[in-house]
């Protein structure tokens, strides 16, 4: 890529790539030998696992607007510090503040007897009055069942109950297919005069942690609380209802929303020698739910990001155009801290692409690579300096929450691809702690996102416009 | 596949098709579809990891010759029957009797403290006296250290602490870089004048739990006891060396190995339709360490097996070929019960093929495919069978301890290939635990094995045979 200026017209785009001669290239075997570089000092003695430890300990509940959230942004700013990463530096951002409070249970009476129900309040819900909600159940797969009840919901506590179809390999098709009931769950069952929302926890796996995540209210809507059960607790009350469709359900939550609060992603970067106003966007999201320690989702990505400009610059590489590690506020509720990142102005900068790790750090398989076919191509000649570490899989499509706003002003974006059949087990629970996480999984993914930042920010890609 | 007898020449060997005129091929498409039937049926209500609960509670410990062993091999028998599979029998071998006895104890003893440390035999170690050996510690990295140490090291224990590289990509060539000292050290220990040999735990992750494994003696060299210690028993240990070099380690084992006793394999098979005399074979090993549970080490195996008839049978599916799983016993220290079924005698039988699984539940990769470059061709063929669950990745070379013998007579090896960076974090421990299998990952291995061999019983592969 040793052009000045090369402009191909591909599939009807022009694509202009962003070389310029003079700029050398080690060519490819001189890039297998940096990746493995990278990759034998993170295996040897990488940093990922102790950093997440360190996250997860000084801030397990990060979810934004607490004082989690602060404590994790100032350990951000810390751990960029101490580790000599360069331009350190909070883009402050307002963020939603929505608090669980002190009150969250739930019972099934049934003749006389009270069983309590593992529940936890969905982000974003109202809460109850002080004495809770205590009505009969409608039991629900589906809006459209819902909705075909006509007067059985009314004054009742509506129960979505429609589970993950496991039939499915990809986990997140599954989530995706019952994901709605915990997003308009509450609305849907005020709109038919229900109550309450009581949701099946968004995960294929049997145990009894309820699974928490955002759910959303709509104007002209009356706004009813919602809370999810695990599913145990789903199927204890399907057992119970079974016995007498006339039980009664007791659900009390003290969760609100307060003034929104001010807040930041945190920066850290390694800055470009040649081209310093490129950046290569890297990141996770910071904040996480209150819930377990965020330890997946999303402490894994921040880790990936900060453990891959560490690896670089441990290892004296510093690539022409700049990397920088962003660690994004409120993905969980809000994407204020995505938006507010690709809002702001920094005049002379390029974005040249934005690669985001939000799915755990399980063993890392590959990445998505959105943009033109143009940029899914020159990604894939790189495919080889990820083969060696089994992380060659790439396919088409970049996404992430947090650099969707970038990706719309058209910057490609990546995300790392990790093993997924594990990620709904832990996902916004009790469960997502850091014993569940390997060590050597994780660093892997920290150094394929050093591979692949490393090399865009080396040889840039392709740029389409329009003609 | 419809020709009657397909003969070609590739890398001067001469590949006989076992293809017969008349035997009918649904061609990819049909295959796609039954294998997308074995994944959903798999995905949904497959019994894989309530199989390995089951046999995880029934017998933990299954080492050759052990009541638990009994107990495995009794579960498997049952467990064939109680799924309808064909003609289950047990087909008996003798195995090593190796027990661990009732003490197993050791510590530092420094400056008039002892400090305990968590060790373990290795299968097949002498005890020590019942008094224990008490000595002074030399600490060696290789044999070549020791074997230069001259008259240091005699009447000490000599400790092998050379660790894992972790560096390594594939943790098994980190573990091939070590194991020779849980192997060979006693040996190296006696020929150097060392009264005991203590082994660093063949594993990279850092916690205090010993990892046993088999070791052995040879003729002519005295036989002094073996055991390992965790890897934070280790650095305890060097430690407490660095202060000081003449602190004394008692060792205390009670271990010993008894006549060799009655055991056996378990095998049940789906008849195949058309030619039932021909056979895949499908195997893990039924026997394991009397540390954890075998859950990884290979319960897993051993479920992939059954689970992948009981789909088939479920489904309906009966291909041309006999599918046969084979719970191998006494793969950890001998393995008589792969050698055994490979040197019995079953009269106008036909091995079409062998494939293993143990390399435990984890997320499955591909297969390494064994046999000719034809083989490799016919199975790759496949790879798209396997691609709907990320199984596809194939390589040459397939292998296995327990079909070892089987290869040794030609029979095409394959082995399930998962991922395996946590492998040796559990292998030959008290980490080796049902909870540390994941339900649908196990499950995919299954799926995979069912699609496997359900190709080869349908379609056979290319016979190698010299000119």
């Amino acid at each position: 890529m040793n052009n000045f200026l090369r402009i191909c017209i591909f599939s009807g785009i022009v694509i202009v790539s962003l070389e310029a001669r003079g700029d050398e290239s080690p060519g490819l075997s001189g890039y297998l030998e940096t990746a493995s570089r990278i990759t034998k000092a993170g295996l040897r003695s990488g940093k990922a696992y102790s950093l997440l430890s360190d996250l997860c300990a000084t801030a397990p509940h990060r979810l934004s607007g607490s004082e989690g959230a602060k404590k994790a942004v100032e350990w951000g700013r810390r751990t960029f510090e101490s580790l000599g990463l360069e331009r350190v530096r909070l883009e402050p951002v307002m963020v939603p503040h929505w608090v669980r409070g002190p009150v969250e249970e739930a019972s099934i009476i049934l003749a006389g007897e009270r069983v309590p129900l593992r529940v936890c309040a969905l982000g974003g819900s109202v809460g109850t009055p002080a004495a809770g909600i205590t009505a009969e159940v409608l039991v629900v797969q589906s809006f459209e069942e819902l909705r075909a009840s006509g007067e059985k919901a009314r004054g009742k506590i509506i129960f979505f109950n429609r589970a993950f179809d496991r039939s499915l390999f990809s986990p997140f098709a599954a989530y995706g297919g019952a994901v709605n009931q915990r997003g308009a769950g509450a609305v849907e069952a005020a709109r038919a005069g229900g109550v309450a929302a009581l949701v099946r926890s968004m995960t294929a796996r049997r145990d009894d942690v309820p699974h928490t995540g955002g759910m959303r209210y709509v104007n002209g809507v009356g706004q009813v609380p919602a809370a999810a059960i695990s599913i145990v607790g789903a199927e204890r009350l399907v057992d119970a209802l079974s016995r007498d469709p006339h039980l009664k359900v007791e659900l009390k939550l003290s969760c609100e929303t307060l003034p929104d609060a001010p807040s930041a992603n945190v920066l850290g970067e390694l800055v470009g020698s040649a081209r310093p106003h490129e950046i290569v966007v890297i990141g996770g999201h910071l904040d996480c739910w209150d819930k377990g320690q965020g330890a997946h989702d999303d402490g894994a990505g921040c880790v990936h990001s900060i453990e891959a400009l560490r690896l670089l610059k441990e290892l004296g590489i510093r690539p022409k155009r700049t990397i920088r590690a962003v660690l994004f506020m409120n993905e969980e509720n809000g994407t204020r801290g995505g938006e507010a990142y690709a809002a702001a102005s920094r005049p002379g900068e390029l974005t040249v692409a934005a690669i985001e790790s939000d799915a755990g750090g399980f063993m890392p398989r590959g990445f998505g690579v959105g943009g033109s076919v143009a940029t899914f191509d020159a990604v894939g000649k790189w495919a080889p300096l990820l083969a060696p570490i089994e992380v060659n899989h790439l396919v088409r499509g970049g996404h992430g929450v947090d650099i969707g706003p970038l990706i719309a002003k058209g910057v490609p974006g990546l995300g790392l691809n990790v093993d997924n059949q594990r990620y709904f087990d832990y996902h916004h629970s009790d469960n997502d702690t850091i014993d569940k996480v390997n060590e050597r999984e994780l660093e892997l993914g920290a150094i394929a996102m050093a591979i692949m930042s490393y090399m865009i920010a080396e040889e840039g890609l392709p740029v389409a416009a329009k003609p």
